[in-house]
């Protein structure tokens, strides 16, 4: 093997991955929606081939092949996680209200939101069968357990949801729930299916945990400072709707009176106005809330690498798919959509 | 054991059940739900603990008692089978713009919109990973199995909404997959976690499915024929939405073309005029199609009351209960909420 075919090529996995995932839903999909109402089937198609990224089924094959499985039914348990995250994005569109979701309509603005819904349902069961099917009761209470605490967390957003006085600790609370434990997940059913040992399940779930945080980390710096175009969602929703992020939280802890005053009062206020958005934005950028979140987001990518260290120790870990690893929390950092 | 003792006695019988669930439910949330956000814990509770009449965890209890097996922990999963059943009917009423169910605000209207979809996911969640733990594979496939339907028929049913052609068949497997398949899942769970013989799963299945379609054609009367006091919910609803029930397709069935013409008419019409609804009310009527609906009804009732005969049979089969599910069939037929 030259170092050439050994050089980690994330873009190329990536897209390898993503195919043979892809084909495994279409595969799914024929057979388990075989005599199904035809709208049932285009609005499940819709919702799940949509560009999405498919960065949780690339986690789980990778953490499956780097404890040295990969056949062909390990990107049906892909699939499966997959279908779990379009799940919840599409619930998540309703309950937020969204148009927009990687540069297209939201299933329910596409159809309506009685069909996302109940698509949604249907995507929802059959990954929970999926991932009964191929993992057994313990791969089914990871990720059952991570879906509870999706639902957990929107409720405790909603709940902070225009509260200056929301912590660090509960925002941290909050996006491990929404995001951080299904990309763990993502991480340990792989890890269940090769059959890992403990340590090497833990470390990839750890590793998923961390890479997680950050995504959500840069996500929510990404909703106050890019543009449309870039990540094909409405920008600018978080502070809309009242949520308070890293960045604001950050603001607010260097904030005098007279500012953290002035801050609360555009969260009270009418959080529509270009004025008030622009203002929130101007103080925290002063403040340095975007640059101290940026760094946060990097310490979590370093605690993530450092995981990786420990799993390349381990004997049987396939240290190509490390290095791939490696990579793609580097790329979580850098991304700009 | 005098003749007392064994007398069936449903009501006494539904109770002790429906206490034993219910406790199940309260241990249930207190683990899955500690360190939960309060209003989530509230949202669930209020949907769960809202006067059901407990039928399909009874049926699982009651196919597993006739199996032989009575355990704690078959209350519990007994309650995964109301926690489905809750979570798909607080999306139904989402989803049909229901205000009333069981005599008082559906959780969307109680709460919201957002909030009945999500704890409806909590609840779906909970439900299969329960369902996974205490039936397997087996148990989740045709638990899965009947919630992807269910999904399945809501489609089928909008998209013969306002339809005056739709068939009987179509009415029938639109009734499956809402109805009767879950229904028969919740007596075929029993039967897999009492470890059943194939014929004695089998049966039990088969009884569910016949009082699952009677069941649901005693619905669609009432939805005709009831006043919302006895139901609980709005009457009415089915015409309205243009829902083609069976009434309405033995009516079309017996109708020269004037009279279909001018049904087809009003279906297409303003279902929301009274004068609407009282004239397609009295075409139903005119036509014998109460009648014939009512008597369908009877005779699926019948054939669930051959499938126990063919379970009675059966050696290991406990013949007390086989009488407590005759008795539950016979009373679908006269219920009149």
């Amino acid at each position: 093997m030259t170092t050439d075919t050994i050089r980690p090529d994330l873009t190329g996995t990536l897209g390898e991955v993503s195919a043979k995932v892809e084909a495994a839903m279409h595969a799914d999909l024929d057979q388990s929606l075989a005599g199904s109402d035809d709208l049932l089937r285009e609005v499940v198609s819709y919702a799940l081939f949509g560009g999405g990224k498919r960065i949780r089924p690339f986690l789980c094959v990778q953490a499956s092949r780097c404890c040295g499985r990969d056949d062909a039914t390990l990107y049906t348990l892909a699939a499966a996680i997959e279908y779990l995250h379009t799940a919840t994005l599409m619930h998540d569109d309703v309950v937020d209200h969204a148009p927009l979701r990687r540069g297209r309509q939201t299933t329910a603005k596409r159809y309506s939101l009685e069909d996302a819904i109940l698509a949604g349902d249907w995507l929802h069961t059959r990954s929970l069968y999926m991932v009964g099917k191929l993992t057994g009761v313990d791969g089914l209470d990871t990720f059952c357990a991570a879906t509870a605490a999706m639902v957990n967390g929107e409720f405790v957003q909603k709940r902070l949801s225009g509260d200056c006085r929301a912590t660090e600790e509960e925002y941290f609370g909050v996006i491990k729930q929404k995001t951080g434990n299904l990309i763990a997940s993502a991480c340990a059913l792989g890890a269940v299916y090769a059959g890992a040992k403990p340590a090497q399940k833990e470390a990839l779930q750890q590793y998923g945990q961390q890479i997680g945080l950050a995504f959500q980390i840069v996500d929510d710096l990404l909703d106050y400072t890019a543009r449309e175009e870039q990540t094909g969602k409405e920008v600018g929703n978080d502070f809309k709707e009242g949520k308070v992020t890293l960045p604001l939280i950050r603001a607010l802890a260097k904030a005098d009176v007279r500012e953290r005053d002035s801050m609360a009062r555009l969260m009270q206020g009418d959080r529509t106005k270009p004025e008030a958005q622009e203002a929130i934005f101007a103080a925290i950028d002063r403040l340095g809330g975007f640059k101290s979140a940026a760094e946060t987001a990097q310490k979590h990518i370093d605690q993530a690498m450092q995981t990786l260290d420990r799993l390349a120790a381990e004997p049987i870990s396939n240290n190509e798919t490390v290095a791939l690893l490696r990579e793609l929390a580097g790329f979580i950092l850098v991304r700009k959509k």
